[in-house]
């Protein structure tokens, strides 16, 4: 389906359609219905073309607030659309991998919320499934990459600025979880952010994990073991600590300091607007991670954008997806068994160089 | 030239456009080129239709790069293009009250860079002209009203979170000033950021101004005080105070402490990447305006391009460019003469209520 | 009553004495009772020998407290006291220049609290007589010289670490005043603080003075001008301008911005525990002027002690005391009029070197 | 030995002599001579009486510069000066059992360097004499417990001002370390730090270690592994990690946050002078141990001096300290095997409840 030029048929329809990108919004929970709401208004160069959700009303209701955009209530049906030339898959993971299949029968670029499928075995599969595409055509919607702190950090460590990085100190913290939200989520909703970013930054896989859950916070749910405290090793040797404390009441914080061999770098401490009155001084924590990474998430479907504009896909891959998965398994089982787990994964295909 | 639903002509020829607003962007300079680029690669719902200078050359090698872009040298030959459905002016100060004018004439939309011309009598014939009009046609281009912590800051202060203003201290420092840079510039160009966010922060007119001159730096050119304190005093007896320094070498910080009588609050302060290393912690200054107020700046110009395809002009108006050359024509005075200066203003007319 | 050696005979004693220096201090109310303890319990090498008050109850109260101390209504009885080597004047302003004098009679070192005297012309006499001694005997209580962080500013300032000093920002915050605090208080008693290390950061004299006087806060008490905006200038053409805010309600804060060619380095900001809670970090603000300033009133007195000991006086000294006197006559003058006010000092005596 | 009164003979013998507490310092390196200094110039109501040293010339050219201060070669001896009333131990670990057991037999109060000794098996001899004795005479000179950051931190979490205590995380950096600096000499010399401050600020016993070793920097000596992660678990639960990282080059810091069920409490930001130039914010990072915890050490010398005199033994016990061992011990066994090792201790005496 790749015109001779190496551009998919998509991306020449975009030049022909002068040049906007129409894309389809797949699931309109939380994510996509903010997904709909960033492409129609704050991206420059692309459209909605079609918003999908299996349940009919509240599809067609998403749908009649954008010009243009039409309601499905099949995936398959959406990426039939000559108006669709990209993908945007915001549904519940389990659907991710049959909606990345579809979206390679019609070879159209992919942005997909992470996780990219919730384990690794079906991540291997829509990874063989995009290496017999032979190109990559699939985003993995792990914003921190495009955070503009986070990139001023990836900066510095890829100069080794201040030499090799020796260890990372993380800290992951949500004011309180929604109903439901169990230790496995801790992992895989989580964690899974710091999975990335450590591998982003170190550029080494992680090799091993371990869990250490101290007496809980009598804040979280029953059952919930909150805070805890995670430990990866790397290829490299390095040591990677994350503070993971979801129900800790006063807001959303994400820090990260890297331990290089001359010198440390942090980012994520509080700015704004400072306040001295009755007795204390400080300013407001985020209330929740829309608001600290709201440019991020803007910054990635621009690039994103962009690129599927120019008939190219760049950022987290499908490979960055599987490795997050395989992880997020050893992890689940470190927390279930107290004990090191180390990561399996296969050999990184020379197709996700 | 209004439609009979109070929309103007342009902006129904957005809509049979498809929605996408067409800009004419006058002015190739430094400020002009980086908002065409804004506007092509940045904004959601516009693109440029046109692009002005009296450097022919320039306007068409600036042209060549944006897709759908007409060069022109002539801003009325720009502004008669059926394409063109809005203005964006970032010409010299000088050529300001003729682009406005021929603006008005076609009733078109504008974004006007600052100053809205450089002294009080153009902004005056400027404001009639757009009451002539019967509607509001311009938007000034004070982005710090864009700004992220502003904007927190001015929220802080109209709901009187600490109780009634009575001091702002501001700071303004940059790096260094081009060559030609003059005590009048200071003024006109450096302070006028100072007189608007002073004036929409507080809600008040500014009445008198006086300038103090210290022993200046080194760094600076012959001639040129620099740093100069500025005193501003309002209508509601504020007292204000502003440190301007723009040979400070180390780069650009703005920052803003509002007093009030139940607390202070205040913004500018570093933030971003935390660094130890070499017996040091700190991190880097913002090196100009423009990494500092870039977000600001697309704020700025989203903002004006939403409202403008609803038909609507906010933001700051005339009005503000006026009263921001009458405060600018008064410090120069106090600057020159050493003396307390009082701000002449006419009265706020009802059409700028 | 100098020994040969250059060394005071009260000096003499003290070695005779073992080493311990006997203290007489004058004046029990808040400032000196905390001197009591403060040399009973803080420093070493000293002890508190006389304690003196006209209320006779309360001295003999307070100097049932310490072991060894003998109270006296009467300070020239006090001098008398063959264990007393050294006096600390702690009684008000107006009282200070008979104790001085009688101290001079019997040629006792003398640490004297801010203000050496409350006007120029009696800080004049107190000088004159110095200087008729021989040598210097006065140190006056300035004790923001001992503080850690303004020691670190005065010597980066003192190395030209950054080139020429162009400016100072002081702010001066107090959460509220004592019944009766007046406009002349402030001056007297709140910037008094400010003009002795302005000549003291720069190292030069203040040659005028201006007061701006805002739309009050409502929680000052009835006609106090508070906050008030001071502008000093210097006899090398640095401008100083002060916030003095004296109910400001939130505590106490003392901070300065010296404006150098090269840099700008700021003391005062807040430290020490952060807390992250119910969605605010930051810290508490110190409540008052003793928790921010403990170390450098003991340091200050613990100076004072061991250059007594070796027969020296080193520190603040009346010509800084009459600086004070002088610049705050101005101020008050400058407060009343609006206008600006030159200071009026005589030749600095080469006594004071 | 002890009067009647419960006040030991050599707290009589200081009554009679005027109040001043005769100590003897045993030990003159680097810790030893600094206390030398202090006692000397900085502590009220205490005098060096003798010094110690198996070194006959370094001991003499110390005691030469302290008027007094008699020089000894053998502790014994000195604790039978009449004038010596106290005991300071500043020599080498394991030369602390035999100078205590002395000082007991001549029931003096000692104020013990860390540590009290070397080993848990060391310290439990330590414990019996001292129980034998039937009062507290040993305060061991844990001075974190008396840095005004700590002691506010300590009460927060004691006063349960953010609820229970779920986590901390400490770090602890030094530029360099000496030559000979080993594996070992991580957990007894800098670790066992973060040791005393976790059970003093928990107040819950450590009773298990594990240390992970990151491939370490390359400026570290041959065979060292630094940084090391070390993880505690206690008593209670509760997971504390320490980054131990003794030759990051940067300069010196040491820091705590509690993680708390409602709040985190951090400690050991940077503050005084902020500087901004040469594009840079920031301030000068502490240099060594010495500037940072100087008021502690004079704190905790003072408190000692002042306990001492009437007749009392507070502070660290010689319980804190075998406990220390007991966790030291621990953490070398875990540094070593890779695994994760329990920490054994008797049960805690009645003694020193």
């Amino acid at each position: 389906m790749t015109t001779s030029q190496g551009i998919p048929a998509a991306v020449s329809d975009v030049r022909a359609a002068g040049g906007t990108l129409g894309v389809a919004v797949i699931g309109t929970g939380r994510m996509g219905a903010d997904h709909v709401r960033r492409i129609n208004e704050v991206i420059s160069g692309a459209r909605v073309a079609a918003v999908v959700d299996v349940d009919a009303d509240r599809v067609r209701s998403v749908a009649d607030g954008v010009e243009g955009a039409v309601p499905y209530t099949d995936p398959a049906a959406a990426m039939h659309d000559p108006d669709v030339h990209a993908v945007l898959i915001a549904s519940p993971g389990p659907a991710h991998e049959a909606a990345l299949l579809t979206a390679f029968e019609h070879d159209l670029p992919v942005l997909c919320e992470k996780p990219l499928t919730p384990d690794p075995g079906s991540a291997l599969r829509v990874m063989a499934a995009e290496q017999r595409l032979g190109h990559r055509r699939v985003q993995v919607g792990f914003m921190r990459r495009y955070d503009a702190d986070y990139l001023k950090l990836k900066d510095l460590l890829s100069r080794r600025s201040y030499g090799r990085t020796l260890l990372l100190h993380h800290k992951h913290r949500n004011a309180d979880t929604p109903p439901g939200f169990s230790n496995a989520m801790m992992i895989h909703d989580s964690l899974v952010h710091e999975v990335d970013v450590t591998r982003w930054l170190l550029d080494e896989e992680i090799t091993a994990v371990r869990v250490f859950r101290p007496a809980p916070t009598t804040h979280a749910p029953a059952r919930l073991s909150d805070p805890q405290l995670i430990l990866f090793e790397t290829a490299a040797g390095q040591i990677v600590d994350t503070e993971l404390f979801v129900n800790c009441g006063f807001g959303y914080q994400v820090r990260c300091e890297a331990v290089c061999e001359d010198g440390t770098a942090t980012i994520g401490d509080e700015h704004g607007v400072h306040v001295n009155a009755a007795g204390r001084w400080g300013g407001d924590i985020t209330p929740g991670f829309v608001e600290r990474f709201e440019a991020a998430y803007d910054r990635q479907v621009q690039r994103w954008v962009d690129a599927t504009r120019r008939g190219e896909t760049e950022g987290p891959s499908a490979w960055d997806g599987y490795a997050a998965a395989a992880v997020c398994e050893a992890g689940v089982a470190a927390q279930t068994t107290g004990e090191r787990v180390e990561v399996r994964m296969i050999e990184r295909p020379a197709f996700y160089g």
